[in-house]
């Protein structure tokens, strides 16, 4: 890795070190609130948006200029990881992803197909080679992946869902199916995001974007294990952040996973965990409905984020979930400014 | 209040008192996934339903005396009051209620009305007459009613929402007329639940459904005072209980509103929060969907609610949420006979 990357106001963060400002990117980055993206967006579907490099890198290195953020995140999708092991997948419009043939009796995780990203999913290597080359030589590349519990929550439901009633029973139902299902998730996730390394990104979120439906004793017992596993496929190459929403009771026991970094949504409060966890640094937590607020309501909530965070190196600032659709991107633009500027004061 | 309520297992509980066994009853226990209930709902609308004290009656004694459980729970709905306010309430089949008319605008709080509930709406205390007679004389009968912050996010809102932009946006950019909607919608639920414990209510849960979605500095600044308001209110008549989902970060400012019994959803740990609150009585918090699950795995998740709660005189036992539509009755049954039986192991 390059010394201007290495150095990175991000990276820095990531490690714990002080940096010059707080480093601030958002979940979403890359999204439906933003004009470029839409531009490119209404020439394909979400799902040929994902898998056709060009436009990929496009809306990635567009959106990281545009807002002036730390960090680029690579644009793709938690879940054409599925397809390869044997998931119909389809992306209604207003409806989200479907999966055509979920998983539902314990005989089902018999069909589900293991496979090697770097193979199935070239678009995905192909994009970070591109961004790479596209992004200032200062700016990471964050790679991601969806974690096993968020992955098999999909694979059952088939498709989003409120009360996670399929998975929820699958899982208390079939433990042993259940270990299976997710064991061989977790393999497939391991091997797609080490190639992402691989290709060029200099850090990786890891999403359990729906652990949030389970208590602390069911996290325990049915997810951490699979967890680890993943981290412990990654760990070292590269800085790990680990994020859910709904976590606050979670983040104990998620943390036990070994990520670097601790992402929390805006239930959590940053400075009192960050404590009781000890974690090296932690990445939030302005609720994304914060945004639709007026300019000095956007920046004074950002300002309590930063007085939570108290300045301590290794605060990385975003959203407690990603940017929401309609969001006005000059109040992102605004709420970028104001963390660069203002952490000055805090750090 | 007769010796026989006062002594009952859920009142002492409430008390912070031992009993005999750990009193248990079921957020809407009378509900859809009971075929008696069913059987009642198809003969008039939802709303037909919750303003025909004769049926709300039915509904409501038929499953205490179906479930066994240790308290009637008045079937009512949270949104009603909202009428008699000038706002247009319908329930649409599958997509649940719609105001018509929301809050918008700041003006739009100038038109909403106070009113009476005791002369507004009458079939609630009728039913309350018809329940108390049709219960047996040791089962207590609990009152109920949304709190501020839930009603206000449906009024603004117009109906169930995702991310309540809406209601979020508006408390952050005009604060002085959200507490002005705040606060006369405290009026008008403390009336309402005086009301209610007048008829013959012997405890009373104020839902604060929705407030999951704030964070904690948010929850003390915009809903804390108004919360705080309507306990007051109402306070040292019967036992209050204060309920909310997705509040385990929140339920520590919760409690300083003062009720005497914290409810706790399923990610809430029952045993070191009661402590850390020091609250008299906690409700919860089996996670609704284990009742999906095996009749062993219900069992075996209920038996760690309780060693969880650790036999602590004040624990009733209950879902962290409402039960749910397609809920197995059967194994309602066995969930209620396990805690009365297997509780006295832990007391």
């Amino acid at each position: 890795m390059s010394d201007n990357l290495h150095n990175s106001r991000f990276l820095k963060a990531c490690r714990g070190e002080k940096a010059d400002a707080t480093p601030i990117w958002l979940m979403r980055q890359a999204g439906r609130y933003m004009p470029e993206y839409q531009a490119v967006r209404s020439k394909t579907t979400f799902l040929g948006l994902c898998k056709t490099p060009e436009l990929a890198c496009q809306v990635t290195v567009e959106a990281q200029e545009k807002l002036g953020v730390d960090a680029a995140i690579l644009f793709a999708d938690l879940l054409p990881v599925l397809e390869p092991m044997g998931f119909a997948l389809d992306y209604k419009e207003g409806e989200g992803p479907v999966i055509g043939n979920p998983v539902r009796v314990a005989k089902d995780v018999d069909r589900v197909k293991l496979h090697k990203p770097l193979s199935t999913m070239p678009f995905v290597y192909d994009a970070i080679l591109l961004i790479r080359r596209g992004l200032k030589p200062d700016i990471p590349l964050i790679g991601f992946a969806g974690l096993p519990f968020t992955l098999a929550a999909y694979t059952i439901e088939g498709g989003s869902s409120k009360h996670f009633q399929h998975a929820k029973t699958f899982m208390l139902n079939d433990e042993g199916a259940w270990n299976e299902l997710l064991g061989k998730l977790s393999r497939v996730v391991i091997d797609y995001v080490n190639a992402q390394i691989d290709a060029g990104v200099q850090a990786v979120q890891l999403f359990d974007s729906w652990v949030g439906c389970l208590g602390p004793a069911e996290y325990r017992r049915y997810v951490l294990p699979h967890t680890k596993a993943v981290v412990a496929g990654i760990k070292s190459r590269v800085p790990i952040i680990h994020f859910g929403v709904g976590t606050a009771t979670l983040v104990d026991a998620m943390h036990e996973a070994g990520a670097d970094v601790m992402g929390f949504d805006w239930q959590t409060p940053i400075g009192a965990t960050w404590k009781r966890l000890g974690v090296c640094a932690v990445q939030g937590n302005l609720d994304p409905i914060t945004l639709f607020a007026r300019r000095e309501v956007v920046l004074e909530k950002a300002g309590e984020v930063l007085k939570d965070a108290g300045g301590r190196p290794g605060h990385i600032f975003n959203l407690g979930h990603g940017i929401l659709p309609g969001t006005p991107v000059d109040n992102v633009r605004a709420l970028v400014n104001y963390v660069h500027e203002r952490s000055v004061e805090h750090i």
